[in-house]
């Protein structure tokens, strides 16, 4: 990823700053600070941070411990590393007091209640102190709409796995564990050189397909029933997100009419993913033809969700809490119908909002035309 | 594990509630809501939660959302599960009505600030209004002191690391990228049975071994340098960790002595992991032996740290803030020196704490007699 990409963010930040009561933010969520500063490292536990980003108008710092200072260093773009032997309440005030800051501003859902509490109660004693100022979906509303690197390597993203999942479907054979597909994706996944998996796949057969989240099982996969695999590679750290349910040897007529009808919503909701377009409407679309089928009361969850460093990000495009799409923007088309006790069938795609309409980015083409 | 493990747990945090400003406690830590209820699901990401707890003196709800109904009902022992169609902050206020809650106890290192900044706004409205009060370390400090039943699981996911990277020393041929080594262990956990790693392998050979937390390269791995493997399994939601450092056909004389130092250190530590003494003490056994072999300055990290469903937990083994060891706690004893571009060693044992001392759990015999 190119340098002038981290520095044209580090730029937009820095113009936000004069908008915000702060003069100085603090970026620790893991995915807002990689795409800040390049910084790829994850998170180990909940409660251990593997650094946090301190950016005012003048100045870029990386705060992280010995364990990662190497990495940073070769990293983050841009970014001054600075290397705490204690713990990041301990060591920040000497920090803020040399960046000059009055007024941090913090990730209100990513600060927990306790380091807040701690924070505040250091700064109160300085002179002069430090406020602390929540702020809320900063860096993740930037993150919605993608540069030209990122839709390149999201690209590359879905190729990955789209490749993977045609070679996964093309040998599937009754018999086989859930277990063992889910394993054979994550070795291809690492043979072909992502990351990891962008989320544990989902590999759910017959009755177990009716669940949206179905854990893998021991379950041998039969002909003639659904078979759902919700897949996705990180590479670069940037996600990918598909899903495809196949039937070996056919399916029973009521799966090809419930097939069919996922399918013709999710073409149907694709035409209306484009600039200026409500995101309800992509929703709207594919839930009125599904209820129009007469299964409305099996489709339980949004029509999808934005897709970048995380796999669930900005836009949602479900029923309430419109946004206006944009150009640049990675989004899920994904409607599924599930029969409780029967199985189900959900088919995603991962598409890239451009000023024609959606470009699809998942190239598998094991569509049955029931 | 057993049904009557879950309620001993529940028994005694019913207890603690007497003992506490507030009538019902909300567990939402993974880790915690796994001890206390069974449910093993992990969240996706941060900010999505698969559940959480209420426990009041006479009942217990997993509140959930559609996607975990299942899994939680078919895990949880002994807790009601409420599904909720909307999200937490939405659907709590109902929820608490009915058990009467008038002062709600948070997780504080848990909780962000954004969440309980809704919740308060939520609760200030209701007639009579719930209190919100942060709680700090209640279930974590339960958790250090294992039961029966948790150092039987230890004890299966020790003896599945150590046969694995047993069988990977034995193997391991000047050559092969560290990254190809740390790939044949993943996939021997799994063949083995584990649900995972509890922490992405470090493999780290010649200078990389210098970095206490390498992250595993293409680099290849070569005869008479350090070649250090720390690693981990999770099993039935248990963790591991052990490291051996080994050499492949002798050391220079320098990473001999560096290695005997090491062996001598940890062994010297693990007479001092016993009930009753102070957590200090086998931090400056093993710390003391290495400052007087002349390596004082390369030995920066803890000695160890306890392990469990967490791969770090309470307690904690290092020069500072000092508690009582006792029966019943897993810990690691893990001494290392590390020469900034040369190399590095570290062996680090898994141990459980009985009345006559530590029980080692990680079982490779691979050390060598330098």
């Amino acid at each position: 990823m190119k340098a002038s990409s981290f520095r044209k963010r580090i730029t937009f930040l820095r113009e936000e700053l004069d908008r915000l009561p702060v003069d100085t933010l603090w970026i620790l969520q893991p995915e807002n600070r990689r795409y800040l500063s390049g910084f790829k490292a994850t998170d180990g536990q909940l409660t251990e941070s593997s650094g946090s980003l301190l950016i005012t108008k003048e100045e870029s710092l990386l705060v992280t411990d010995s364990r990662y200072t190497t990495e940073a260093e070769h990293e983050a773009v841009d970014f001054e590393v600075v290397t705490l032997k204690k713990g990041f309440v301990e060591g920040i005030p000497n920090l803020l007091s040399r960046l000059g800051t009055r007024n941090l501003g913090f990730e209100e859902n990513h600060v927990t209640w306790g380091t807040h509490h701690e924070l505040a109660r250091a700064f109160r004693k300085l002179s002069p102190p430090i406020r602390l100022t929540p702020l809320k979906g900063l860096v993740e509303n930037m993150r919605e709409v993608k540069d030209a690197d990122e839709i390149r390597v999201m690209e590359a993203s879905a190729a990955l796995m789209s490749r993977i999942l045609s070679e996964i479907i093309d040998t599937l054979k009754p018999g086989t564990t859930e277990r063992k597909v889910a394993w054979q994706i994550e070795n291809l996944a690492r043979e072909g050189g992502a990351e990891g998996l962008a989320f544990p796949s989902i590999v759910a057969s017959g009755p177990n397909s009716a669940l949206p989240h179905a854990v893998p099982t021991d379950r041998k996969i039969r002909t003639r029933e659904p078979i759902t695999l919700d897949v996705g590679v990180k590479l670069d750290s940037y996600c990918c997100d598909m899903t495809r349910t196949v039937f070996i040897g056919g399916a029973t007529p009521k799966f090809k009419r419930i097939y069919g009808t996922v399918r013709r919503a999710q073409l149907a909701a694709l035409e209306n993913i484009r600039p200026g377009v409500k995101s309800i409407l992509p929703d709207s679309t594919a839930r009125d033809l599904i209820r129009d089928a007469g299964f409305g009361d099996f489709f339980g969850h949004s029509l999808g969700h934005g897709v970048g460093l995380a796999t669930h990000e900005r836009p949602r495009l479900g029923p309430e809490k419109p946004v206006t799409l944009k150009e640049g923007m990675v989004v899920t088309d994904e409607p599924g119908i599930y029969i409780p006790g029967e199985g189900g069938v959900r088919l995603e795609e991962m598409v890239v909002i451009e000023k024609e309409g959606a470009r699809v980015l998942t190239k598998d083409k094991h569509f049955h035309e029931f």
